[in-house]
């Protein structure tokens, strides 16, 4: 999916943000310096599984002496592109959408929603916190004047492959799925999918055999 | 993390509800066969990783022919456990709580909250839902005399790992945390964050380098 560094393997990404998040945590609670053994017992994995997850970005610790914990996270804030602000837009200001837009949990992290559009001539024009509803004509305009690189989708299931398809016709890179559908992107555009179902269903295969 | 399977690698698990809900998606299409090319289209993935994968469960296709759609999702099913009713409880009826006690994805996927649990004695007895809200103390007894085997917890951050804590004692081996935190659990606990910000965080790793 990566260009740039086709080596490091997805899932290897993936954790690089419960990495940064434990991180965080343990410098809130006074800590300067973490092992692999610490860090691992946090997110319960093994510590040679995190200094293989660090190898591929070079070398942060040394041997025996741990990692320091304000030099790792400004590293990995820095491989993840999390040291500047992320623009994105909110299609569908439904139940789900509007209290996406209220979730105070993104702004911190450098994530502003700067616009929602909506298909409903109903919602075009109504308030949603700071943002007035626009249309989904605006979409490709506010894409590239704005500079959005992300779009967070609200709508049901049955429109969010077309609302997809519209996000990325318009420039966007990253989706950011709420719908509970498998949705099709071209190559390059990165999907991640909030869905508390297939969550619940990968964690089933571990519990089924204690039922 | 299960004994039973040690050897299917949790990354594989966490694919396994995409492809019953590709193939959930397919079969609605009509279509009765699936070619791994196909389902690998569908889901950005190549045929060979999706053989892979299936390959730690059995043979589900015949080379050339396909897979049938019907017998593959039936035997994911299996394999997941998705086969009967879990029973989940929820802690924390705030904004968030009673939005998931109100989402209707969870029943027609065979998850259902039976018990709603709230700290504070303002909400303790109030309804959300069909359900009355119930205190901490209630805990133990539900999840034992009810089958409770999910623990949903939608409380703040601050409050989150003692409300983790709790639901481990009382005997909960599955928790779906939507609170902003890396929590820890004892081996043998299976955690599920649903957390919007750590998406976005291994998003904009292909992301960066575009901007």
């Amino acid at each position: 999916m990566n260009v740039m560094q086709p080596e490091v393997p997805e899932v290897v990404v993936l954790r690089l943000p419960l990495y940064v998040r434990a991180l965080t945590q343990l410098e809130r609670e006074g800590m300067n310096v973490v092992s692999s053994q610490q860090l691992g017992e946090r997110l319960q994995m093994t510590p040679a599984q995190i200094r293989k997850d660090l190898s591929y970005f070079g070398r942060f610790g040394k041997q025996g002496r741990g990692y320091s914990i304000q030099f790792l996270l400004e590293e990995l804030r820095e491989i993840l592109g999390l040291t500047g602000e992320w623009r994105a837009c909110l299609v569908g200001v439904g139940r789900l959408g509007r209290a996406i837009i209220n979730y105070t949990g993104f702004a911190p992290e450098g994530f502003t929603i700067v616009a929602a559009f909506d298909s409903s001539e109903n919602q075009v024009g109504t308030a949603v916190g700071d943002l007035a509803v626009r249309p989904m004509s605006h979409l490709p305009y506010v894409v590239n004047e704005v500079g959005v690189s992300i779009g967070i989708v609200a709508v049901p299931a049955a429109q969010a492959q077309t609302v997809i398809d519209r996000l990325v016709e318009s420039g966007i890179k990253g989706i950011l799925n709420y719908a509970p559908v498998a949705p099709y992107v071209p190559r390059g555009v990165v999907v991640r999918n909030i869905d508390p179902v297939l969550s619940l269903q990968s964690m089933t295969f571990y519990l089924k055999n204690e039922r």
